[in-house]
């Protein structure tokens, strides 16, 4: 509308183009934004600012961090022998928020994808392959999602290093707990009922 | 989580403290924000900040403007005898999306709430008085919501211009279009009947 202010528009859109947020709620947003006291937005601005200037990804397991090497990598209380690849770093945090998982993580930033052009390159695999080359490690988890792109690459992952010597193994798919067998979609159920564990 | 970067955490707290934005939502954009181009990070950044120093209420309508004087205050083409009393910017936006309104407007920035302790003197009423001096204006057309407090601001703003022999009117509030009567709340449908029109 031409009334709105040139810098008002350019914040709804802002607001607007990240990922689940629709014209009414962008609009909502800046106009909260506007209504904030003065340090409140500047503080806003900066933490946006600061957390794309100081966070990068560690130079062991691609993790975000904002040190060279990330705390759980630094670790001495962690088991050296496990390592857990994800796709991205807030699977990491999934995990972290369990508090039963203590070995270390790899995160693919990614998943091989032919058709969208994304192929084995394109995702951290390599920085995988060069710290296994110590010995130290034994487990790989592949706790990839279990989507058509999860699948294909946990696979893609496990032929690569299964020659190798490393046991390489999958997280359980199935039946959620507390959900109900009536509701589960066929892929689920299929899966629950080739994955039976005996009793 | 120990793990978690400080700026990370920082920005994920700026994003949760939005309205409508929850702890899961909060972090989704968060990652969002790392994974974005440097740039489009920074014109973010710079959006809210220019969004807080440009933009200040327009000198005679309180709407939120860059200038000192709206671009609808400050238009030939507006009809100058009808003021628009509207709650907050949003309401403004709404109305102007319409397009088939071409009066003014003038905004409060809140309601009368005295169990809030919003007195009249706390919201913009002394500054739609000033503007009703002129002789210019006709009809002041009350369009706060229908909420206690919505209600009671239009009733204390008629009240007092009234015996200053403006003629003061309200939108009307019933079935909206499209709706089922069926589904109608009490007070809604209550509202419809009372303010039925002859046909």
């Amino acid at each position: 509308m031409a009334s709105t202010p040139v810098a008002l528009r350019r914040l709804m859109e802002s607001f607007a183009a990240l990922p689940g947020i629709g014209r009414k709620t962008a609009q909502r947003l800046a106009f909260h934004v506007l209504d904030m006291p003065g340090d409140q937005a500047e503080g806003f601005a900066k933490a946006i600012l600061e957390a794309k200037a100081s966070i990068h990804n560690c130079k062991i397991c691609q993790n975000f961090t904002d040190r060279e090497i990330c705390p759980i990598c630094d670790s001495p209380d962690r088991d050296r022998s496990v390592i857990c690849v994800v796709e991205d770093p807030k699977d990491v945090m999934a995990f972290e928020r369990l508090q039963e998982y203590h070995g270390l993580y790899h995160v693919l930033h990614g998943l091989i994808s032919p058709l969208d052009g994304i192929g084995p390159d394109s995702i951290k695999i390599k920085e995988l392959l060069m710290r296994l080359q110590d010995g130290a490690v034994k487990e790989i988890i592949m706790a990839t999602n279990p989507t058509i792109e999860g699948e294909a690459t946990a696979m893609y992952i496990s032929k690569l290093l299964k020659p190798m010597g490393f046991k390489v193994s999958r997280l359980a798919f199935g039946i959620p707990i507390g959900g109900e067998l009536e509701y589960a979609d066929n892929v689920t159920l299929n899966r629950a009922l080739e994955n039976r564990t005996e009793l």
